[in-house]
């Protein structure tokens, strides 16, 4: 099933060390290592890590027991295993030992990098994250046809939801009926699927807990999974019977906004002016101080990457980059609104992956 | 819900903190987090991180919207919220902008640490591994409670896929399965549900896939949850109808290597006596080369924590830690081996805390 290209990804990583004045990068958790080998180690205190110079054999130094997990890339990478009584910092430290500076995965655990510090103490360390986002933030189109798949997978559960019966249900229960749909749809894991009704709405990531939903609630379902290894991320508001009319203002304020910044998406404008597009809705509304979260996330690999939607960040958008737009109000004490599509940036501007009405669902 | 005693923790992370002579603790991903302070984060780009100083105020910085979702513990721990145009990195430094030594959690990300230490370049790091090592390993009477539950709800899945079917489904879909009974027994979330079959048994770590279970396979299924925070880890061995002679043999050499390393299990005996106890009987078997991976690891709010039952670790065991014994036989393109319990050492041996039939079950 290998449809990516991953002797151009080396290829790409080596330039970037060269422009970032490197000699190595390490790899461990996290996305860059499926990204460059295909292969996801599992969030283990067993050490996997790849090792590739700027020049030379670049190296998977992998626990001796999930080889079989690993496939193989003749000519990319060497797959160097490490048994149990063995210290595969001393391995990856003899790989990596002429290295004058070293980058390395943003999502290593300390503990490993405090060890390689000591193992290599001429080795200056500095973050892989510029060089992650280079190779990253830019979607193939093949990464793109998945994310649209997730997208889709996602719009089916959200328009599911707008027939299901909530009221009488525990958030927890409606929250793991999600995650079945999810799974039913082709995902391989649930990542998250928050469930926040009446007043727990206005915690953005409440998790969905043993409140049972009841007649008048408003519901935030904000849910993503993973589908062949890229990911969903789309909100959607749900309301037991009419909502009232000052619901009704707020969600529209929250559309609008997520309408606009969906507007202000284009080549060439700053990360930091699509979320000023929502906030000024916002603000203009006069919930300014009730958004508390930036506008948006990358998406791909991880469920959140580069670009981030925030004030701040002056990157400038360009065709391929893939990232949320989910402004939100939050009323502590009453309710929140908050309303998620996951877009590509094209030549003509923003493209939805996510589809599904965006108007509050009435349900029961 | 709570059931910990916080302040007790909380005062011996700082007896802790001046045996090791180290200034602050500081702890963000991970289980220490929810350890100390009953707060789990999500492992998300946002940084939250508790700052534990020898002396003075310990704080949790948070990002803002996470807020509701922190229980407050007035007298051990002041929240700090930064919003999404804060630096936490500069409000996490200037918390522990006296540090010579700070001790940092193992699961923290690396981009933290490099950060941290740009930030605080007067202060050196280490890992706090030794503190939470002595905090966590022996398990509170609460903490035995939750992993026995924990084990009750996985015998009862073992016990319901006695009577299963296999053959004809894949692997992913008895995966599925095993995580929906996990489910519905309480857990809160399926960590893993690997399964094995035929040839696929042969890798420990085997991701269930689209490989249909046939007639004559042996299945190796190892699957654990969360409950309440506290995790389960059973593996089992199926057999769609009657096993070979040399798979019987082969397990009842893992069965006696499991009933060895049980029997070693008592206090003041070290983590690798134990280890060599189910070694002995498989190497002396002549299986030796095949049983490639250590014959357990500790458990508690980590699926895999100390103490490792594993060569070379001379730790002693006393009352109250909990680990897993699961040695295997590992036959590449035949089959695999694995048996696993949780065990609790007692001033008395072990305790098992997974129950259901050790022998191989004969499936349909």
């Amino acid at each position: 099933m290998t449809m990516f290209d991953y002797k151009s990804r080396l290829s790409r990583t080596r330039e970037e060390l060269e422009r970032l004045e490197a000699d190595v990068l390490l790899v461990s958790l996290g996305s860059d290592l499926p990204y460059l080998t295909g292969y996801d180690a599992m969030p283990l205190e067993r050490l996997t890590m790849a090792v590739i110079p700027r020049d030379g054999v670049a190296t998977i130094v992998v626990p001796e027991l999930e080889v079989p997990r690993v496939e193989p890339r003749p000519g990319l990478f060497v797959i160097e295993p490490w048994s149990e009584t063995d210290d595969p910092i001393a391995i990856v430290a003899s790989h990596a030992r002429s290295a004058g500076r070293a980058l390395i995965g943003d999502q290593t655990w300390a503990v490993f990098l405090l060890q390689l510090q000591q193992a290599l103490p001429d080795t200056s360390f500095g973050s892989a994250r510029p060089l992650s986002e280079a190779l990253r933030i830019i979607k193939d189109p093949e990464e793109i046809d998945l994310l649209r798949q997730a997208g889709e997978v996602a719009d089916g559960v959200a328009r599911r939801l707008a027939s299901h019966q909530f009221a009488g249900k525990s958030e927890a229960l409606v929250s793991q009926e999600v995650g079945v749909m999810l799974e039913a749809g082709g995902n391989e894991s649930v990542e998250f699927a928050i469930v926040g009704s009446g007043p727990n709405g206005a915690s953005p990531h409440h998790e969905a807990g043993d409140r049972v939903i009841t007649a008048g609630d408003p519901i935030v379902v904000d849910f993503g999974g993973r589908y062949r290894g890229y990911n969903s991320d789309t909100t959607r508001m749900f309301h037991v019977g009419e909502p009232t009319a000052r619901y009704r203002e707020v969600h529209g304020v929250v559309q609008a906004a997520q309408q606009a910044a969906f507007d202000a998406v284009r080549p060439g404008v700053t990360a930091e002016f699509v979320d000023a597009a929502a906030r000024n809705v916002i603000e203009d509304a006069g919930y300014g101080d009730l958004f508390i979260h930036r506008t948006g996330h990358g998406i791909g690999l991880d469920a959140h990457e580069d670009p981030y939607i925030v004030a701040g960040n002056t990157q400038h958008l360009e065709p391929g980059m893939a990232f949320s737009i989910e402004p939100g109000i939050y009323l502590p004490g009453e309710f929140g609104v908050r309303i998620e599509d996951i877009v590509v940036c094209t030549n003509d501007g923003a493209q939805r992956l996510n589809n599904s009405p965006r108007d509050v669902a009435i349900v029961e």
